[in-house]
Parts: C-alpha cells; sequence; structure tokens
C-alpha cells in the first residue's frame, strides 16, 4: 500500500478521417480510462470488464455495461472493438470507455484504435 | 460543431495529511471530470449531475448516483463535499468523481478540495 504507483496519462488531440478527436488514457491499478471524444463531452460511459477465463479459451470474453447515457446495442459493438486490446495488453485489467463518436466507420474505429495505441500508459 | 474546444486535464500528485495522493480533473463541454486516488486504483464511480432549480434556491440541488462499486451511504456524502464547488463553479455542470480515499477526515477532505482546486479546469 506504501509504494503507489502515480497515475500515468498521456493525451492526443488529432484528426481522425477528417473529424477533430481528443483521446485520454489513464492508467490505474484496477483500470485503464479511456475517453474518446470527437464533440468534446463526455458522451456514453461504458464499462468493460473480463469474464472468467473457462476451458480452452485463454482470453476472457469482455462483458460491457453502459454506466451513463443512452444504451443502444451498437454503443457495446463500438466500444469492445476500440479497447478490447487495450484490457488484452493491460492484462486483463477492466477498461473504462467515455465515447462521444461523429464518424461511426469502421475506417474511423481502426484509425481510432491506432490513436488509443499512441497514448499507451499501460 | 466544428470549433470544438481541445479536452483540458490538470493534474496533481502530492501529499495530501501524509497520504500519496493523485487527482486528475479534465473537462468536457458536458462533465467535469474528478479523479481522486490515494490508492492507485479508480475506487468508485460517482456521478452528481443538478437537478432543476426550484423557487427561491438559486443553486441547483446534485444529485449523486454510483455506477461502479460499493454504493455506501458515506460516499454520496464525500462525493457532495468534494465536487459540489466545481460543479457550481464550473456553471452547474454536472461531474464524474472517481474516489478511492485512505484519509476520510474532515480535514483530509479539506485539504483534498484546495488540490482539486489546484486542478481547476473549469
Amino acid at each position: 500500500m506504501e509504494d503507489k504507483p502515480p497515475v500515468v496519462s498521456k493525451q492526443k488531440s488529432q484528426l481522425v478521417c477528417g473529424v477533430p478527436t481528443q483521446v485520454v488514457c489513464t492508467a490505474f491499478s484496477s483500470h485503464i480510462l479511456v475517453v474518446v471524444t470527437q464533440f468534446g463531452k463526455m458522451g456514453t460511459l461504458v464499462a468493460l470488464e473480463p469474464g472468467p477465463v473457462t476451458g480452452d479459451v485463454s482470453k476472457p470474453v469482455l462483458t460491457t455495461r453502459v454506466l451513463l447515457g443512452q444504451d443502444e446495442p451498437l454503443i457495446h459493438v463500438f466500444a469492445k472493438n476500440l479497447v478490447t486490446f487495450v484490457s488484452q495488453e493491460a492484462g486483463n485489467r477492466a477498461v473504462l470507455l467515455s465515447l462521444a463518436l461523429k464518424d461511426k466507420s469502421l475506417e474511423g474505429l481502426q484509425a481510432l484504435r491506432n490513436v488509443i495505441q499512441e497514448c499507451q500508459v499501460w
């Protein structure tokens, strides 16, 4: 308890497929907080938590839960698409994702994953 | 929509009443995100939203809701105590507070408010 690491945070502000985008990633021992906004507002807050590893599956399945904002099926898909790799790379840590997307194209999502990767704090 | 302000974030890492503490404040158009941790983990996530202003009361009452973590009566008290001033100073914006407190003394809370004030992004 006495040897606490400081909270590490990285931020990027850039055009993603022509859309002004801000990404902020913050690492906690329990979670990675990932903020992605293309509107300046916080958007939908989604918790992604790894389930138990069962059988031959080596990677736990992430369960998604909308904590704040509209709970639509697509938001769960986008959330998993964007930050599953974060959870895996961070030793299957839980991810808290705040998402305000303007561009919901597959190309946009791929480009966003790259920006999140550049904000690696895990 | 085209003139988006970047997401502004400020961070402090310091001893608060002898306890190593990290505070991160991030301003969105819709919310202020305030992270306070004395354990390195994210802790309890609380949403504080201003209710409607009624009658002669000039300041709206904040309603608190625990989104993640244990929902205990004291967490609502601490949350309001810590960040009501943030919401008011930010034009009655909603606040999302992540709180992992070791020192829950009144003196500690007062000192924490001062650190949050130093991370002013609103």
